[in-house]
């Protein structure tokens, strides 16, 4: 079937159930930023394989809503299927909620389905129609017409030692419940996948890149009960749970679960981590108490066993990045390596480290006008010969069992140009001005994200991402509530949270420019003035000095970078063959 | 009448009518920042003189809410009142609301004058106490009790020039119906003093420092109403008025005329300065439409009229403070000077500049220990003699007919200690960092406010408040939309804006460093990586450089510091005499 004659039969469906216009979200009922095939209904309808998206149908109007990344890319994809490309005006914004309210009649009927969209749009898409008299309700006409798709994911999982974790179950859901207690509710449900696997020390494969498992938890005064299918547990496990409180329940239970809750209860839910089909099961006469989930908050707090062990993944993830760059150096001009081949060959290195589980995100390995893309990521047709002159950027990351690690490093090949250099420097500055930061409590990362700009400021240049984000441990390599970014996200800094730091230069059809590492947020004392803390970099990956231009950097930040390299170097030595260290202690030497 | 009789007869009047709770707000029904004396009900009623405060009374209770400011000043108000002091544990939130929601039973009522808190903070009380099942009433107990209470100020009100304000009225009315054709409004309520005087080019004194008069305004499809007493006005400027399009209705007749309004209008409101009483007179089917005033946003971005009279403004402040600053040097050792007195002989400088009209706020003149209070306001009690070692804060300002200025300068005084010096010097760094800083266009004051703090956070140094406010032309010294604070105010900065930039340190007990100068953001043009804004310095006034610890400046930092220096002295010269030039020279010289 064709995406043309997809649309049509979604048309005939929507008439058949007056409704006028039809909303797909990209989403699951667990709102995760990775979906399961099953639930990718965009590229299935209309073909476009971008990661954000909306599409709306009207009978008079089909369209992609999507944000200035996929301008290009929906363009070709769309081509011929009878979608329209939207183009957002600001990125991740449900704008088509304006266009609806234009187009419709008063008395109109808006359809999509609840499960795949989160409370709070779905509140906004109610209340912004319901001024124009539109009414919205549940259809799922896609799962209508849509006949070989594929079935829920079912791979196993499994619990990770409290050794590991730092905490027992049972001690991470009362600390749940004292959070609870706080916004006086008794009881709270969870839907996002990385709360559940770090609530109950979980993980799986259901998800590509995340480790985590489907499931749902739902906490009540007497109870803690976690919706899995238990076929996918080892019957140790299940017995584990068991003995830390937890029962076990069908993951189809859930809605039937929610709905036989008593009534008048005081449920915490996350608007913007729950979907509006599970939230509607809840008795009327709930009282909701909405926040950020309490696990979010503590998750990312990462307790003193859980950082011994990031800083053990760090070492094996750094003797991996340390064999990649020297295979790298040592290759190149010898025999033809290219984006495709480099990042294989960045894979099999982290692979043949301990406790390796499998690639944190798919790699980011740009060479040159390539490299200008954020986001970029190599196909057959786009894949480049890594020759000649100019900057490699990899962007990449592994799941260990013991932490997950996210790194960039920008690799100069053959002779590099002033700006290059230039542009090379600029964004080591920024990155050496967030990790020697020192900062008040209260410290919000939107204030953060500035001083990282600064340096790129003072040239007239900006980048259009965030600076960091927050990193879970072997869990999912983005990770709240924390975040180094422009917008006010109104979450404070604390000791535990790791973070990344990134700032970029993209110069398109040229060269991109990124250096990221991930920091542990540390207590640096108090003084009159309250208590102040700083950032401990945990990624041992030296930081290139070839190109540098010094005049570009102060006396404390060439200070920082030797340092820094210098520490690369002592931690790793002894894990690298003489070869190897005589390699690296070179790259590490002080400028 | 003692305060502790005044509680016991509201006490009376509340069980008279059934009333359980009773809030008295620090507020007028403009929701100014400064009250004239008929609204200021909260030293009235308990003696407490500070600018923030709400008084709440039960039958068992009653307490004044005040932040860390004003906690020692508000302890010994308070004795014997009657009023507890109940510590703000955030500043400038309605904490009572959650005491209230806990001590009242089910069915209570809780009353306080509708006119005298905004709309979003009635909304706010009213929501939050119905879900315990608790009612809201309008009650003015204190105009019952209130025997010599003085009425509304009746002072003259004049209309500047259109040749001073750059925009006619009937234009700048049609720049704010531009705004609300956007939002899809037809009518429009303003109750800001500041936006009227902005919109009208009208200016009064009916409230101290703020040259605003008292007035509201109704902007419908076919007229624009001003509600002013006609009688401040002279028939020239009624004249005037009235060919711009204004018709005048009495300052009185504003609920009638609110309540007379068509029905199912689309109404424009600010939630945040327009009171609750005048809110409730809107016919119950009007759609309220919420947001910043739109002249708010016109009125910061000043005119190239406003700007150019502004650096006249400028030029006068600046006389005015170099011939205070080389009167106390001269003086200094010779007689007595105290902190009143100095306050006294800076604002006779100001008056004998061409176009002076009054102080812009109560001049901040602190030594040593007092210095130290960000807000001091010097007493016959706290007067200190200047002399022997230590720093003189003076942080004071103007109101010329062309403009208002705010600047805040540090003398040192006999000999300064290394702790003196360098807060001194991270101060300036700090003040230096946020003026010669480039940032893209969309940059908001939050992401400004970290980097000026930033020299002060690396020695564990912070200050309590924000780093910049808006100023107006001729109006209010603290005007928004912007600011500059670690507060997440979502106002992007645009050329033409005028703020403050005033980092401090202050050592209680010991002493305070503040400097301050008001920038103008102008554009620094574009790049490939869209366009870029920095600061101009407005203020001229030379910044000491004899107490500079070198070591702690970059080379660009002293750099900036030269140039501006050099600036001052080119732009004062011509209008001071021979001596005061030669003096002036010696302050402005390099370091």
């Amino acid at each position: 079937m064709t995406f043309a004659e997809k649309l049509q039969d979604l048309r005939q469906l929507m008439l058949a159930e007056q409704v006028d216009a039809y909303i797909i979200t990209s989403a699951d009922p667990h709102i995760s930023e990775y979906l399961p095939v099953h639930y990718k209904a965009i590229p299935f309808a209309c073909g476009f394989t971008g990661s954000a998206g909306t599409l709306v149908i009207t009978q008079d109007f089909a369209g992609l809503w999507t944000d200035s990344r996929y301008f290009t890319q929906a363009g070709s994809q769309l081509m011929g299927t009878g979608y329209g490309l939207v183009k957002l005006k600001v990125p991740h914004t449900p704008e088509y909620i304006g266009w609806l309210s234009e187009v419709l009649p008063s008395g109109a009927k808006v359809g999509f389905n609840y499960e795949l969209i989160t409370v709070a749009l779905a509140h906004e898409v109610q209340y912004t129609l319901a001024q124009c008299k539109i009414d919205i309700r549940h259809v799922d006409f896609i799962s209508t017409i849509w006949q070989d798709r594929v079935g829920l994911p079912a791979e196993n999982a499994f619990l990770i030692e409290e050794e590991a974790a730092g905490l027992s179950i049972s001690a991470k859901v009362n600390e749940v419940r004292k959070v609870l207690k706080i916004n006086k509710a008794d009881y709270h449900f969870i839907s996002s996948l990385d709360d559940i696997a770090w609530m109950f020390n979980l993980r799986g494969k259901d998800v590509e890149y995340n480790p985590v498992t489907l499931g749902f938890a739902l906490i009540t005064p007497e109870e803690v009960k976690l919706f899995i299918e238990k076929q996918k547990l080892s019957q140790t496990d299940i017995h584990t749970l068991n003995q830390q409180g937890v029962a076990l329940h069908s993951y189809s239970e859930v809605a039937t679960a929610l709905k036989n809750l008593p009534k008048d209860i005081q449920i915490f839910i996350d608007p913007k981590r729950t979907c509006f089909g599970l939230f509607e099961c809840l008795p009327k006469s709930s009282k909701i108490i909405s926040g950020i989930n309490p696990s979010t908050h503590l998750k990312s707090l990462k307790n003193n066993t859980e950082i011994n062990h990031i800083r053990k993944a760090m070492l094996h993830d750094g003797i991996a990045l340390t064999r990649f760059f020297k295979w790298m150096e040592d290759r190149l001009g010898n025999e033809k390596i290219t984006e495709w081949s480099a990042a294989e060959k960045l894979a099999s290195f982290r692979a043949e480290q301990e406790s390796f589980v499998g690639l944190s995100f798919n790699t980011i390995a740009g060479y040159n006008a390539n490299g200008a893309l954020p986001h970029y990521s190599v196909t057959n047709e786009s894949n480049q010969d890594i020759l000649g002159d100019g900057l490699f950027l990899v962007d990449s990351g592994g799941q260990y069992l013991y932490g997950t690690t996210d790194v960039t490093r920008v690799m100069p090949i053959g002779n590099c140009s002033s700006i290059q250099a230039d542009d090379y420097t600029l964004v080591l500055k920024g990155l050496i001005e967030g990790s020697k930061l020192i900062f008040p409590e209260g410290t919000k990362g939107y204030q953060i994200d500035s001083i990282c700009r600064k340096p790129l400021w003072e040239h007239a240049i900006n980048f259009g991402h965030g600076t960091g984000h927050g990193i879970g441990f072997f869990l999912n390599v983005h990770e709240g509530p924390q975040n180094i970014s422009p917008a006010n996200v109104d979450v404070v800094f604390k000791t535990g949270m790791v973070t990344s730091i990134e700032p970029g230069i993209y110069r398109p059809g040229k060269h991109g420019v990124r250096i990221e590492n991930l920091v542990l947020c540390v207590s640096k004392g108090n003084s009159e003035f309250g208590g102040f803390l700083t950032f401990e970099t945990l990624t041992l990956c030296f930081i290139d000095t070839t190109i540098i231009n010094k005049t570009l950097l102060a006396a404390d930040q060439i200070e920082w970078l030797n340092q820094y390299n210098q520490m690369v170097f002592e931690k790793l030595q002894h894990m690298l063959s003489e070869e190897e260290v005589m390699w690296l202690k070179e790259k590490c030497k002080p400028i």
